[in-house]
């Protein structure tokens, strides 16, 4: 199924994939796409020479036919004594250059020496995916792709070809013993990829939250292809970015036998900012404002006011303990008045500035509701509860103490608290910046490195 | 060199060793044991059958003459396609079984069904070394231990043989394709191993500090047998516990090309308490009654209060960040008063109880320092600094604001902040409980999941 030497690349692009891919650089990956503008690559979509070398393609059929993890216990079993470190090599596929992918981008090429002279571990970029003059459109190169590399294929005509997720993840499996696709998008298109991805045995790391908190039946059929082929899905950034909450939760607590009781958080940067600023005698449309202008919100501030980001995040922490939630069984305190929720702005006018004006009427309101906390030594934090003694989950704005670690929180920090069975008197407690483009691609890099470590 | 069907092991236990393994109960690992008492077996030490079965014999031959790392992969390539998901057996020896390694042993007992099922780690206690009878003894089993079937034996004339720490790691490496030595125990002896081990290709992993922080050549000694034999030491509860602060260090900063700037915490469960607690009016030796009352601080309370335990494990965070620092490069502020440094108490006098009389005398010269810093609004925190910058490290008591995370730290506990290049402007901050039985035990148990996985 791979075009070799100077063949050219002969697959279709499904329509349906087609259209939803174009929105690749609609990169909201959670709050993360607020702190940066997308930088979309400029370019002319082409048909293109394959890049794969013969010598490429021999590899291809060679590692089609190992087991998955093979790849490093082959070199291993080549060795003729014990006293040996083998490398693992891993080819990752790239989906979507925006301000996580291309972040990420760069990470690997500044660092990617230094991971096989420490770690062992031999990291390739086999093959990029984004959307080039309004069409997607990939780069696949066995022997390895850098920053700059890519940027000048970009931009010329004859390099490249119609994007196809399923040869590209297909791709990065022919060019290393170990593949994974990397989805910095958020797009609907690349998640119902996953499945297929991780039933071919190529791992799947991503900040993307659609798959983790959407439809439980595509997310379980994720965990069983992962079950049968061995397949790893890294989804540490899909809650508070390059924090390790995953991670933790999963390994270091449930893995090793904890029992949580109730882990909870705040979970949104943006929301943070504006809990962690407003105080009584701020008009609280004006902390929006502010928060708008460091560019801590969403295009349309109801992104982040309607609560579903932090839904979404606790939906996957929630699945993480075994509770199986869908987005529906986890009610949301919305900051949304009822009466804009629906609202569309006058013609002309930009989104967040006339929301924000509209939301002057219900100052007097949230004005109230800080004082009455203040009052009692208490601050309004936004928080996603998951109760495991209760088996539920919530997303609420709730009075905590001013001695609360909640209470702490500045700038825009996440925070979880997990209260668990040997974690007492007090809970172990993460907290820190959840979201940016740095941070983010980090995290997803660590999740490709755990996961090349295990293979 | 092993005894086999009826033998008997007939090892001789090095004199040297014997002396300082009789002191293994002496659990001293980090404020760890000043949580709970340590418990001995009982029992009377006498020369035993080798439990190695026949088969087993055959095991340890054919496992020798694998490459490491082998063990998971053998099984990989006797399956027929890509739709498997693997196992991966590990055998562990357990010295120590006191605080932490008696719940480590009972968390295994608990948890290695599921860790089977859930994480395809099939985990085995071959061997288990304790003090019986004042002498040093260890209980070895291919087929592997449960507490009971350990406990009876303790008690059991029959049983186990006179303990040898290699002897005991070359079982474990008979017994299954990994293996994993875990240091439960606080004595140098047992840290002079390490270098055997990793060199053997054994895994070690251990909540012991004494070679983290202990002679540099030794430390990098240790590091190049692990890039020679692939072995790992997993050591994440030296620090913090079972707070995730090595891994996080290592992993999701370090690997990915995140720069430390300062890392700063509060690193002494006791320490914390102490400060957490006094306030102006307080009389400072009334505070460190208190915290020996609740059980926090050491039999001799200037174990805690001499900051060597925070200095060890700033040496350990400083070296992991690629400092080549020793002990006496690392000043610290001793909370003992020159003049009770070398004090002994009065004959028949229980130390504690002494000291903290004598304090009494320095109890103005506190109150004084702690009532500056509240009339600044600050508070008093003994904490650990890793200056990256200034490539400096120190353990001091110093004054934080009291809207720092520092200043919000409850009952005992723990907190790290790491300041990065990625991590602005908040930084990355752990915080909970960093000592306790339960946390530290699972800490090291979630590092031999750790290293298992990536076998």
């Amino acid at each position: 199924s791979f075009s070799r030497g100077g063949g050219r690349s002969t697959c279709s692009f499904p329509m349906m994939q087609t259209q939803a891919l174009a929105a690749f650089l609609v990169l909201a990956i959670g709050s993360a796409s607020a702190f940066a503008p997308v930088l979309a690559p400029s370019g002319v979509l082409s048909k293109a020479k394959s890049p794969i070398s013969p010598a490429a393609g021999t590899n291809v059929l060679a590692a089609a036919r190992l087991p998955l993890r093979a790849g490093r216990s082959m070199s291993a079993s080549a060795a003729s004594s014990l006293q040996m470190k083998d490398t693992t090599k891993i080819a990752v596929g790239l989906v979507g250059t925006g301000v996580v992918g291309g972040e990420l981008f760069k990470q690997f090429d500044a660092t990617k020496a230094k991971l096989l002279k420490d770690d062992g571990v031999e990291l390739v970029v086999a093959a990029v995916a984004t959307v080039r003059d309004g069409k997607p459109w990939m780069l696949c190169d066995a022997k390895g792709l850098d920053v700059k590399a890519y940027e000048a294929a970009v931009k010329d005509d004859s390099k490249g070809e119609d994007s196809d997720l399923k040869k590209m993840a297909e791709f990065c499996k022919g060019a290393a013993p170990n593949a994974a696709m990397l989805d910095c998008t958020a797009a609907e298109a690349v998640s119902d990829m996953y499945l297929t991805w991780l039933e071919m045995g190529v791992h799947v790391c991503t900040p993307n939250k659609k798959v983790g908190s959407g439809d439980l039946k595509r997310y379980k059929a994720c965990k069983a292809a992962m079950e049968k082929t061995g397949a790893q899905w890294g989804y540490e950034t899909t809650v508070g970015a390059g924090l390790p909450i995953i991670g933790t939760l999963k390994t270091d607590l449930l893995a090793t036998g904890d029992v949580p009781k109730k882990i909870e958080g705040i979970f949104s940067g943006t929301l943070s900012y504006i809990f962690n600023t407003y105080k009584p005698g701020m008009a609280f449309s004006e902390v929006i404002e502010d928060a708008k202008n460091k560019g801590f919100t969403e295009p349309d501030p109801r992104d982040d006011l309607s609560g579903t980001d932090v839904q979404r995040k606790v939906v996957i922490v929630a699945r993480e303990c075994g509770l199986d939630v869908e987005m529906k069984d986890v009610p949301v305190d919305s900051l949304v008045p009822a009466a804009l929720r629906d609202w569309t702005p006058p013609e002309g006018a930009k989104v967040a500035d006339a929301f924000i004006n509209e939301m002057k009427a219900f100052d007097a309101e949230k004005e109230k509701q800080i004082k009455a906390a203040m009052d009692k030594d208490m601050c309004l934090r936004y928080v996603g509860v998951v109760d495991l003694e209760a088996k539920k989950a919530s997303v609420t704005l709730a009075e905590y103490p001013n001695t609360h670690p909640f209470a702490g929180t500045q700038w825009a920090d996440n925070i979880v608290a997990f209260n668990t069975e040997r974690y007492v008197p007090q809970p172990l407690v993460v907290q820190g910046p959840g979201a940016g483009a740095a941070v983010t691609a980090a995290g997803v890099y660590a999740d490709v490195i755990r996961i090349a470590k295990s293979c």
